[in-house]
């Protein structure tokens, strides 16, 4: 099992591969490429066992979670083969020949097609759902694009295990070789974004390894897209009716949803907008009491929890913050190998008045700034000066309606996802799910988690006056198994 | 009438009233966008002769396809009327709470929401439909987003002649102020695209203007999408078979096609494949007979007219390049005011082994390099080494069928639009359109001509288990006037 770091030359082999397998994988169709998904699903689901052991010993995730994360991976790649079938996705579209008034105008027929070798970056926090038999990998498999994988150092043996069983799964149904590559090391990651071959870039990580790689991108020759799904601080804001009525709840909530996964989620609410006065008291020194006793969780490799005593020592001790509560710092019996890897969850508050920069940086791990604001023009002046996000929630009470239009819509300006009375942390993949934002939550207005994740990896291409020998079987005339919008109006499959 | 270079703090006061505009746009709905666009291709079309006198004084384009430029700015406005009435580029889509391998999921609604404002770049070679009331700026409005122009320099008063109507009929049907704005220099379209509440950029122009564009972009502290359509080298394929058929026909075709417009188009077919041998000698020797009768045209600007210099002559004397024919030097009498435009039409030839770099460079202008290749093997390495186009064309006959089916890949594979037995120039504004292509074609996959140019515009948005009040009409229960996918399938409107 091989993890080290790729040189440069085997780089370039692997993207070579990449690009003579893409007008392959293209050519053999939706169904080919369904069934391609469906033997990589099975192929994970037939070694569950193996792979969480494997990620378990890496990342200290948790076998429970990395479980959920498995079905989760199964299921995603199993639903992109779904997408395959039902093809809404090709947006195809036909335009017979017509008067215009601008002159007669041609037969034009207009489909997606695949944009190429695509490199997907693996997440630290992820080693399944958004590594190498992640969403990125599927989506660009499904949209006809060869994939090399750039590992995560934090978890390479999953990594090497779930890609070998993915090219299995590809060799078996006869996938053309350089279907998936896989690279090892910062500088392969490097080589892989600045290879010619290389069609788009798919990211989930830092805002500094995502400026590192644009930086590379921009020596190239020909730009690239580089989708990038990067930092985001997910406020959460409480409304005086929700203070006074389930405050409670929400402080469980909210101590339940930052602390998770040792709050090494991208959706973690990291700052919360808590009302002054006795019932946001009470949800404040109710959440309080719960950090204090939690345990502490471990991070899934040294920089991170080095990252998070640095910042997190500079949120608490930025002037007008306070630090509310710390989590146990003794490790539970059975705890995890790692002690220097110990995160302790963190509450800290501060006035809304006194929200700037400095005190909304992302602090990845467990810990979550409360911010208290006085009235309606305080919370509305706080939510203007947050960076956008991911996601934005929002707990009030059905009397409260207006004002939840408001908060709503300011809300919504600034993230991909608004989250009504729940937590933002589980995500789930499904058609209607948006996991994306504004910069810097991602680097453009896209979702990684989804059916539409898909688009990315897509161009249009239009045939103007083809003969239907020439044009992809789903432009030609007759009935097709996808709908279509011809001559301006949607068509179901079928016709 | 000013026209006068604007000042960074008029810039900064436009984009201002812009920010403040766009979340009034958007909520005002579709059908008050549907009705400002219909409002403004009224106002064009109020106005034809003068827009047209105007346009043909700064440009020199000739009144007839001033006309015919004229008529499709103001369908293109109607076209996107209907769209914003149609409602599918919203893509609506509701996931019901469901139970799923991961547990129970949430009620999810997803819609796709305005940018905010949006810059747009005009054009110099068509001062209405990619200019001020071009396809850019009536896409950003569909979508919601509120425009600030940078009028290009060779017709300033065009420009201002059309955004005072443009800015007319936003008042007339009471958009908000802020809806539109222009600018006009270099510097201020430099402070434009720094302007933090910039939130996307379409730009049709030059390679060199582009890239200046980027690096502004990059200093930006919130990078932000940018649309631009840049630079294509437009290939023609002449197979054996269609030379032998119809080779003087094609070059009648080609030679219209090349020199319409002074050749300042950017689908323009600047390399033209043709077979070594009699058949292909009969084609060349057509058209280069209609090219040295053929009439100079007049260069949009000053800048042109020295670049087609300067570029033509570099290509010309490119070792194994030699000039077929130039056009006739004279000026017919009533010819354009300004003498020193004149540009003359060219037309050069090269083996196509000897295709290379220096002699693919775009030459806008009346310019095309015919290329002779004498097997199917040094067609396909020519068409190997080609930049990325907005188009590729293709002749050929019908029995040449395996043959046709492997040049449509490669010519797929290099373009955003395979033109069959047909030419190039000419793009139809249609659903099934495409105007764009890989690098340098343009920045991004995207098209910027056609219903799908919104796209650019919008980003995705979902609402988790919002009460019905909180959520865009087109995301609440029971039935509306759009089509949504409601659990994985699709919906027509009035369900």
């Amino acid at each position: 099992m091989t993890t080290n770091g790729t040189d440069t030359r085997d780089v370039t082999e692997l993207t070579a591969a990449a690009a003579a397998a893409a007008p392959v994988l293209d050519a053999r169709g939706r169904a080919f490429r369904a069934r391609l998904l469906r033997a990589v699903a099975e192929a994970i689901e037939a070694h569950r066992d193996d792979i969480v052991t494997v990620a378990d010993r890496e990342t200290s995730i948790g076998a429970t979670r990395l479980r959920g994360e498995h079905a989760r991976t199964a299921y995603q790649a199993r639903l992109f083969a779904d997408v395959l079938d039902e093809g809404s996705y090709l947006e195809a579209t036909i335009d017979h020949p017509t008067d215009t008034p601008m002159g007669p105008g041609p037969d034009l027929r207009r489909l997606l097609v695949p944009l190429g070798p695509v490199a997907v970056f693996g997440a630290s926090n992820f080693p399944l759902a958004f590594s190498v038999p992640g969403g990125d990998t599927v989506s660009a498999l499904a949209a006809g694009c060869p994939v090399v994988v750039k590992a995560h150092p934090s978890h390479p043996r999953t990594s090497r295990l779930t890609f070998d069983l993915l090219a299995g799964a590809a060799r078996d149904v006869g996938a053309p070789e350089g279907t998936l590559g896989i690279v090892f090391g910062q500088r392969a990651g490097a080589d892989l974004v600045a290879d010619p071959r290389i069609r788009a870039v798919a990211f989930t990580g830092s805002l500094r390894g995502a400026r590192a790689l644009m930086d590379v991108i921009a020596t190239r020759a020909e730009p690239i897209p580089f989708y990038g799904e990067l930092s985001s601080l997910n406020p959460v804001v409480v409304t005086a009716g929700a203070a006074g009525r389930r405050g409670r709840e929400i402080a469980e909530g909210l101590v339940a949803s930052f602390t998770t996964s040792a709050g090494q989620l991208c959706t973690k609410p990291g700052l919360v907008l808590v009302p002054a006065g006795p019932d946001g008291d009470r949800l404040v020194a109710h959440a309080a009491d719960l950090v204090g006793g939690a345990a502490p969780g471990t991070a899934l490799n040294d920089g991170i929890s080095t990252a998070y005593g640095t910042i997190g020592e500079r949120l608490a001790t930025s002037p007008g913050v306070s630090v509310l509560a710390e989590g146990v710092p003794v490790l539970a019996e059975g705890g995890p190998a790692e002690p220097e890897r110990v995160v302790r969850p963190r509450l800290l508050s501060l006035p809304a008045s006194e929200l700037r920069p400095e005190v909304t940086e992302e602090c990845f791990g467990p810990l979550a700034v409360i911010a208290r604001y006085r009235d309606d023009d305080e919370l509305r002046a706080a939510i203007d000066r947050l960076p956008a996000s991911l996601t934005g929630t929002l707990h009030a009470e059905p009397e409260e309606r207006d004002h939840v239009v408001e908060l709503t819509d300011l809300l919504s300006a600034r993230a991909g996802r608004v989250v009504f009375d729940g937590f933002p942390t589980g995500v789930l993949v499904s058609w209607a799910q948006t996991h994306g934002g504004p910069w810097p939550a991602t680097t453009s207005p896209h979702t990684s988690v989804g059916p539409t994740a898909i688009r990315r990896f897509l161009r249009p291409v239009t045939w103007q006056n083809a003969p239907a020998y020439a044009l992809p079987p789903e432009l030609r005339d007759g009935a097709v198994d996808i709908p279509r919008r011809v001559d301006g109006r949607w068509q179901p499959p079928g016709q």
